[in-house]
C-alpha cells in the first residue's frame, strides 16, 4: 500500500502549531470582539454563480470546482465531449466550488438576509478559504483569512476604528515594531488627475504599488510604455517621493490638489481619520501616510490600509480599505457603503515565530501529568486527578503501568511542565512528589499546597 | 441577476447562531483539553487514494470530488469519454475530495508523523465534514464534527475518562437529563457465539441496533430471514429484555458467558471500567448498561458507548467506542488501539434550543452601546468608548449622527444590554445617562461607577 501524503499546498496543524495558531486566533477575535464585531460563519461550498466573474478571469481558474454527484456525465452533450474542451464542459459537470475569500460569501449574506440584519451591520469571519495557486514557500491552496467589515455607513469613525483594532491585535501580540501605511484613493484619484491618466487610472495604481518591489525608474518605464508623458512622471515622482511629516505631506498635497475634487475629499477624510484617533486617545505612533500606496486593483474607494511589520523579511501581514457597494456585483440596488481589515494568519504566524514572540502559554498541553509506580498508587492518582480538574487545572495520568521514566519522557515530549509522582509512600502519607521538568526540582507536597503552586506560576 | 442562494444542505451561521454554537464548541473544547486532549486540524481536501474505501461503496458515493485544475479532459482517454460512464472517468478527472470525517484523516495524520508523535497520543479534532447525502430535518451536506481519541493505549482508564468527559460536557452545557448508555463488543460477540451467529454476526448486530425503532418483532422476523434459528432467537430476546440493575444484568450474563472467552472478556472489561469510575469518586449515574447497544456496523472492537437526552425528540448526541487498529486501512503493521468519542453539535444545539438551556452568555454582542445626540457628544463619546475597552468591556459607539431612537432601536436589535446616552449636559458634567435595555430604567452615573455596575451584573 502507497504511504498516504496531503494534497500539494494544504497542511496539517498538530497540537505545537495549533496552540500557536490559536493564540494568533484568539487575540484577533478578542479584538474584534470587543470592538463590537459579530462572527458569521458561512459554508466551504458556494455556488458558482456566486463565485464566478467576482475575482477576474485569473480568480476563475484558482477555484476549486467540485464534481456534481452521481451521474453527473448523464446529461452533457456527446458532441461537447467529443470536443474535450475542459472549459466548454465545466458547467455542465460543476455547479458548486469552494470559497475563494470571505467577501464574497459575506457579500452574499448581506444579500440574502437583508431584512434581518440590523445596519451599520459589523461582522467578523474567521474561516479557510482555497485557491488553486501554484503552492510555494509562504503560499498555500488552503488557508485562513480573518476579516472584519462595517457596512451601512459611510462614517469616518469606522476607518479609526479599524485603526484602533490593528494597533490593538499588535499590542497583544507582543508586536511593538511596525507601520499601518495609510492612503486614500481620493488622494490617488487626484494624482491621477494632475498626471492626466484619464482612462488609464488602473494602469497608475498597479504601477505605483510596486514601487517597493522594482523601483521607480522600472515603474517609469512600465509607465511610459503605457503612454504616460514625461511631464506627467515627473509631477508623479515629485509627489510619491516626497518626504516630511504627516503634517507636510498634507499640506503639499492641498497646494497640488487645489482643483481636485476627489484629491480634495482624500484629503480631507484622511484629516478627519487622525483627528477622530485623538478623540479615542490614540497616538498617530505606527500610523504613516504613504502616498505611494495603493492596495492593486481592489475595488477600495476610500482610505486603504496596509500593515507591515518592520525588520521582518514578511510582506503585509494586514490590509483592507473603504469600498462604495459590497452587494453591487449581486445586483443589489441598495448601495452599500463599508470598509473592512484583514489579517494574514501564515504570515502572523511566520513573524512572531521569527521574532521569537509565541508567549508560553500559546502551549495547550496538560499542565500535569500523574505517574505511578503500581496500580495501587495508579488508582490513588484518580482522586489526585479528580480534584486537579475539579480546580480547572488541564492534567492527565499515564494510563498504562510502565517504568517512571517512560512516564517522565512521556511528559517531557508532550512539555508538561509538571508531574507527580505516586508510589506506595505517597499514598500512605498523603504527601506526594511534584517534579518541576524545566528545573528538575522536586519536592513533597499536599495537593492542596500543589494547587496553589500550579496557581502561582 | 439571479437572486444568490445557498447549495442544498449548507447553512450560513448569522451571529445569534454563531454565538450559541460557539457556547458548544468551547464547551466542548474546554473538556476536552482539561482531559489533556490535544488539538488538530487537518486540511478540508484530502487525497481521493486517502478517502476511498474507507467508509463503504455507499460513503464512496458520498464523498464531495474537487474537479482537478487546468485542463483536467486533457488526458483523458477519448473512447472512456464516448461511453459517459462517469464512474468510469471520475478518477481521471478528480485527484482531491472533501473530507467526510475526521478519524480516516486522524488516522493518515497518525501514519505520517508516527515518529513524531508521543504513545499515547490524545488529540482532539473539531471541524466540518462534508458528505453528499441528502439532506433533510437535521441531517446537512456540511456539519462539525467534535472528536477525541486517544490512541496507543488499551489501558481502560481512558474508557472511564471518556465517561468522566461525556459528564463534564453535559454538566457545563446545563443539561442533567441524559442517559450514557455502555455496551462492549465482546458482550455482543458473546451473545452472538450463544444464538450460534456464526458467519452471520454483523447482520445480528444491525438488526440488534434497530430494536429501539422497529421493535422486537420486526428483528426477530429480520433475523429470521437471514437465518437465525428459534432457538438462538428466543435466547436472544431473554438476554436483550432481561430487566435489572447494572450489578444484576453482569451476574445474569456471567451465568451465560461461562463457556465463551469473548462474553467473559467483556464482563470483565466493563466491571474494570465502572470500578475506575469509582477511583476517580464519578458516580455511576446516568450511565446505563445497555445490552442491545451495538453501534452498527463500526469498527468498534471494546467498550462502545452512546448518549441520549431524555424527553427530548432527537437521535444519540454522542457516541464512540473502543476500536483495536486505528492505523490498519493504511497498511501500517503497527497495531494501534485506542478509544473515541464524538459529539453531534447539531443535534446538541437543536435540544438545548428546544430544553431553553442556553444561558444569557451565549450571546457575542456588544455589552454598551454609546449613543449621542450631536456631533460633540459624540466625539466626547470615543474617549468612553475607549474606557470601557480598556477595561475588556465590549463596546461600540453608533457611528452615524441619527435621531436617539434610531441607535435605541440599533441596540435592541442587537441585544446589546446596556446604552450610554450622551448629550450636551452629559459633556459638561461628565455624568452619563446609562439606560438598562432590558429593564428601561435609566440613571446618570459617572464613568466608573458604570464600570462598576456592569462588571457587578
Amino acid at each position: 500500500m502507497e504511504k498516504p501524503s496531503l494534497p500539494k499546498g494544504t497542511r496539517d496543524f498538530g497540537p505545537v502549531v495549533m496552540a500557536k495558531r490559536q493564540f494568533i486566533l484568539n487575540t484577533i477575535r478578542g479584538v474584534f470582539q470587543l470592538h463590537g464585531f459579530l462572527p458569521l460563519e458561512t459554508p466551504a461550498m458556494e455556488n458558482l454563480t456566486t463565485l464566478t466573474g467576482k475575482y477576474g478571469d485569473e480568480g476563475d481558474q484558482l477555484l476549486f470546482k467540485i464534481l456534481n454527484s452521481g451521474d453527473y456525465l448523464k446529461d452533457v452533450d456527446q458532441s461537447k465531449l467529443t470536443t474535450k474542451d475542459s472549459r466548454l464542459i465545466t458547467s455542465d459537470i460543476s455547479e458548486k466550488g469552494l470559497r475563494y475569500d470571505l467577501t464574497v460569501p459575506f457579500a452574499r449574506y448581506v444579500v440574502m438576509n437583508r431584512h434581518d440584519i440590523a445596519l451599520p451591520f459589523k461582522r467578523y469571519q474567521i474561516q479557510p478559504v482555497w485557491r488553486a495557486d501554484r503552492p510555494q514557500k509562504g503560499r498555500y491552496r488552503e488557508f485562513y483569512q480573518c476579516d472584519a467589515d462595517v457596512v451601512g455607513t459611510d462614517s469616518l469613525l469606522c476607518e479609526a476604528e479599524i485603526i484602533l483594532m490593528i494597533k490593538s491585535t499588535f499590542k497583544a501580540l507582543g508586536i511593538s515594531d511596525y507601520t499601518i501605511k495609510i492612503n486614500h484613493r481620493g488622494i490617488l484619484a487626484g494624482i491621477a488627475e494632475l498626471v492626466a491618466a484619464n482612462e488609464n487610472e488602473s494602469s497608475l495604481f498597479v504601477a505605483i504599488d510596486k514601487l517597493d518591489k522594482i523601483g521607480a525608474e522600472k515603474v517609469k518605464e512600465e509607465l511610459r510604455t503605457r503612454g504616460f508623458a514625461e511631464e506627467g512622471l515627473s509631477i508623479l515622482f515629485e509627489i510619491l517621493t516626497f518626504k516630511g511629516t504627516t503634517q507636510q505631506k498634507i499640506e503639499f498635497l492641498k497646494t497640488r490638489f487645489a482643483s481636485s475634487e476627489k484629491g480634495k475629499k482624500g484629503i480631507t477624510d484622511f484629516t478627519e481619520v487622525l483627528a477622530l484617533l485623538n478623540g479615542y486617545r490614540a497616538s498617530e505612533d505606527h500610523v504613516e501616510f504613504d502616498i505611494a500606496l495603493a492596495r492593486g486593483l481592489s475595488y477600495y474607494t476610500g482610505c486603504i490600509f496596509e500593515v507591515k511589520i518592520n525588520n521582518v523579511a514578511i510582506g503585509s501581514v494586514s490590509g483592507g480599505g473603504r469600498y462604495d457597494n459590497l452587494t453591487q456585483a449581486f445586483g443589489s440596488k441598495e448601495k452599500l457603503s463599508g470598509v473592512g481589515i484583514s489579517f494574514g494568519v501564515d504570515r502572523l504566524y511566520d513573524a512572531l515565530e521569527e521574532l521569537k514572540l509565541f508567549p508560553e502559554e500559546a502551549q495547550v498541553s496538560s499542565t500535569v501529568l500523574i505517574s505511578h509506580f503500581d496500580e495501587d498508587s495508579k488508582r490513588y492518582g484518580l482522586g489526585v486527578l479528580q480534584t486537579l480538574r475539579d480546580k480547572n487545572i488541564a492534567s492527565e495520568i499515564y494510563p498504562d503501568s510502565v517504568k517512571i521514566q517512560k512516564q517522565l519522557d512521556y511528559a517531557n515530549k508532550k512539555m508538561i511542565p509538571y508531574v507527580i509522582v505516586i508510589g506506595s509512600e505517597e499514598v500512605k502519607s498523603g504527601l506526594l512528589t511534584i517534579k518541576n521538568m524545566k528545573t528538575g526540582e522536586q519536592e513533597k507536597k499536599s495537593i492542596s499546597e500543589i494547587i496553589t503552586l500550579i496557581n502561582r506560576n
